[in-house]
């Protein structure tokens, strides 16, 4: 169910890119109860003039390369699991890389559990 | 109204990203009342790294090349209809592109009729 | 806390696509009250073939390079808010580039106030 469009800046190696989108699915599994297998992410490298971070916001400064996350994902989740995902993202994000966790933006897009489609055309949440 | 964001392996041909194109607005102006000029996609391909899927959820394996597609829609379609879009995208898929029906994920976003302006910074829907 | 996705035709400067951006905020600044340091933007820019837009909808015309703003923002703004937004964006768009204001797209899409962190794993709005 979750789509996560994971927007990062160009140069990092394939296992850093493998290592983030694991850490972040992982994250996902172990505090909102997403299923192991339901992994569906869009990966895209961006020029550093393309990902326009504020320099300073609610007090955290930005000055290396930025990662933003935007998750679609079912609706109804409270706010205390949300704040559990976020930290786990953070906690868990690969040391190796060059993108510090000031500097992880996250995003959610809640969405009805009818419109998702996995597949051969069925709305398998539908009726659930 | 909708917008339609279609994210694809590389490597299709023009004409194969037209008939996808074409039979995705063509699913949507037959199954939830799309007006035919209401046509509004962004198409992104990606290399296959970039494009995660699982390899098998909800009983459907995925071992080919993935299409993604993610569609903005004003809110309020019954589960119904969003049903026939979805089967609807996956009978009209191009049968002569590499992606099988299987690999055809699809996820709904609902907004406000407000939340548009289709040119010249006016509020196309709103009031209506 | 907006999120901006940028789409944009290929072509434009560096200091064209830097007006568009700021253009874009400031509109946001003025008229929806985003605060000026709550900028996060990401800028795509696309081949012609990729950004597929209705040769005429509802009246307007498009036959020139189109540009794609989609927001995710906080729920809870009026209309009227939203179409001052709409407005002040077309207003103050750059004109020196080569996108005509009937053929800029917006789209916005309301989240929870929960549903962002800014960096650090924490919840920034979470209880505001």
């Amino acid at each position: 169910m979750p789509l996560v469009r994971i927007e990062l800046p160009q140069g990092l190696t394939p296992i850093e890119k493998q290592a983030l989108s694991d850490s972040i699915h992982r994250a996902m599994v172990e505090t909102v109860n997403v299923p192991e297998q339901d992994k569906f992410q869009i990966i895209r490298e961006h020029e550093p003039a393309d990902l326009v971070i504020a320099e300073e916001y609610l007090g955290i400064k930005h000055h290396g390369p930025t990662a933003i996350v935007q998750i679609f994902l079912n609706e109804g989740r409270s706010t205390a699991l949300k704040q559990a995902l976020y930290q786990r993202i953070a906690e868990s994000f690969p040391q190796h890389t060059p993108i510090r966790i000031a500097d992880v933006i996250i995003n959610l897009v809640e969405v009805k559990k009818e419109n998702w489609s996995f597949g051969n055309g069925l709305a398998q949440y539908a009726g659930q």
